[in-house]
């Protein structure tokens, strides 16, 4: 596939009282438009999931193209819930492949620490369908994940440390990242006593309320990274319609589809991204992504083989968990840490990483994209 | 360009007050499947602007791709304000372009009629840019765009008049249309003597309020209509910016585009539709599209050819103003009407009808997308 990176950009991950949606969309494109040397840009296509309902601005892809003085090129905002971003980037790519494109600007941006906990979980659950009884009963994604938590315990033996020891992997990925959200330490026993979310999540299983932007040039133009494959799949919209609660049929599906497009498997993966909005999450999609037989994800923890030092390395950047969770932004930023992999500068670095592997989740596991890309040369 | 119409599926639009935003979608997409005889569908994009903010729903992609029972396809929401209807249809035409898909259902809703107006009014200015000095001093749509009306009057010496023949166009076109919002029949008296809402705007000059949905299947497979091109532009952002009022930037650049692609001129159109946001808009645009010379659009009205029997016959459905505007379903709605007059088989048909142009516009001109359509065989 003829996709190239030509330049990425990000802002620090966390609270942004002094920038607006808008400065922060513009900060991570800006970065990415010099990384690229300013190239002519034909489009522009932005992730973002709440910017109608808390910050009442949408429009996000006429006013990059505006701002930024790319002149009157087709712009578009995509929404799928926290997948936005990957799938902002999945209509780029098709847009290179359709002919229409050289060159394509991607963003994805979130602000959402200027409202309430409790504005954001309400603008959050527009990511469930409202004619569910589920919805209506009190659900939230907390007690989604929460639920499958407690299913996985009683399947496959795993307890409540091992989501711990996911949540305090990545919080050690974050340390070294500075534009991680979360960078100050801490110990599995701070993370198992913490304040409880919903059982048995507690406060650093579940990925935080976070602003941010990140941003990626890709181009018909070679470069030194190139994009290998482009997945998307859906899945169910509720819950109770899932036939197994432990298979997040729509990471599968897009994982699945991503090899074959690739011609790999998940033993040809140098480093990973894995969208853990929950520690659980990164567990279960770790298995359904291949990286570890089903109900055994889990095991690869206590062996460590997860770490940035490990055989599987997941989550190099901090992940959702402690890099932080704009949710437009995420799908993007997870691109960002693979880039930065590929070439050698990235936090955490793998060595000799070669290939890498990118999936951004939405809803109760009604999205899911995954990219493949390659470092060349 | 490979890409044909399959089937096409609509709602009255209106109120609905027993319908959901989802229930919307569902009638609209299943009558086109249904029309298109359950063809194997590859993806879904959806056209919504004001799911989040004002009905607590997103994820719409997935929830249509979930609800018909389509299987783990790729899905996603669009969003550029007022066109995202339009610039979903494009990305679906992109999808199949790219070659990734065969067949993409295409749908765009909006319900807007269960909220007040000023939420409804508060939840359009999500279309501005939240930092301009014009929003924060109260500008709204009907006030951009009566602006425009003021300034066109003292440029051409078209009058309210003028407006006022838009509006009753319209509406005799929307009373043979057994989906429009309005199909009370009016005179050019009521219409001058209306509640005026922005000077020299008048009640009849503003599209209004609407529940609504639409939808349509594109396909690699030859059918009776083919999409001929697909051509998109944005423009300023703010009115401010705007180098020459009475110029809709991103309309022209998108027209101009689109004829290239088609090798086609104004003059080989023999079907319009215009996004009518207000009466102002449709003679503005349809100079933009090089229907009419700059400032003479209006004398068009004077002399009934834009009338379904005129020679330059626009908005045959009843257009904005009296089809109705449920935001996100419009770009699609007006696709709609186009491939019913194409087959021969809408109200107020206009005959010989061999090729047809939609037009989609968003914010203050930041959005424009045009389709241009012909009949086969």
């Amino acid at each position: 596939m003829d996709c190239y990176v030509s330049g990425i950009g990000m802002t620090p991950f966390g609270t942004h009282p002094n920038r607006t949606l808008k400065g922060l969309l513009i900060d991570a494109c800006t970065e990415a438009i010099n990384q690229a040397n300013k190239p002519k840009i034909d489009a522009v296509v932005v992730g973002n999931f709440m910017g109608g309902s808390i910050c009442n601005q949408e429009i996000l892809g006429a006013i990059a193209a505006n701002d930024l003085g790319l002149g009157p090129i087709p712009t578009l905002k995509v929404e799928g819930a926290c997948a936005s971003g990957g799938i902002a980037l999945r209509q780029a790519v098709l847009g290179i492949l359709s002919g229409e494109y050289d060159t394509v600007l991607v963003a994805g941006v979130e602000k959402m620490k200027h409202v309430s906990t409790s504005e954001v979980t309400s603008s959050i659950n527009a990511a469930m369908d409202n004619e569910s009884n589920e919805k209506h009963a009190g659900l939230t994604f907390p007690g989604f994940f929460g639920v499958l938590a407690n299913r996985y315990f009683y399947e496959t033996g795993a307890s409540k440390e091992h989501l711990a020891m996911v949540a305090l992997k990545n919080r050690e990925h974050a340390i070294q990242n500075p534009l991680a959200q979360f960078t100050k330490s801490t110990s599995l026993e701070e993370i198992m006593t913490a304040k409880m979310i919903t059982d048995p999540l507690g406060l650093f299983d579940c990925s935080p309320i976070t602003d941010g932007a990140a941003a990626i040039i890709i181009s018909r133009e070679p470069s030194d990274v190139r994009i290998v494959a482009s997945a998307q799949a859906s899945g169910v919209t509720q819950m109770q319609m899932a036939e197994d609660l432990l298979s997040l049929e729509a990471v599968k599906h897009s994982g699945a589809i991503a090899y074959e497009k690739a011609g790999l498997g998940p033993e040809d993966i140098d480093v990973i991204e894995i969208h853990d909005c929950f520690s659980m999450t990164e567990i279960i999609s770790s298995e359904e992504l291949g990286f570890f037989p089903k109900g055994e994800g889990y095991l690869a923890l206590e062996q460590g083989r997860t770490k940035a030092s490990g055989d599987v390395p997941i989550n190099t950047s901090g992940g959702l968990l402690s890099r932080g969770h704009p949710i437009g932004a995420t799908g993007i930023a997870q691109i960002y840490q693979i880039v930065l992999q590929l070439r050698g500068q990235a936090p955490n670095q793998v060595e000799n990483a070669n290939i890498g592997l990118a999936q951004n989740l939405g809803g109760t596991g009604s999205y899911s994209v995954v990219h493949i890309m390659e470092r060349l040369g």
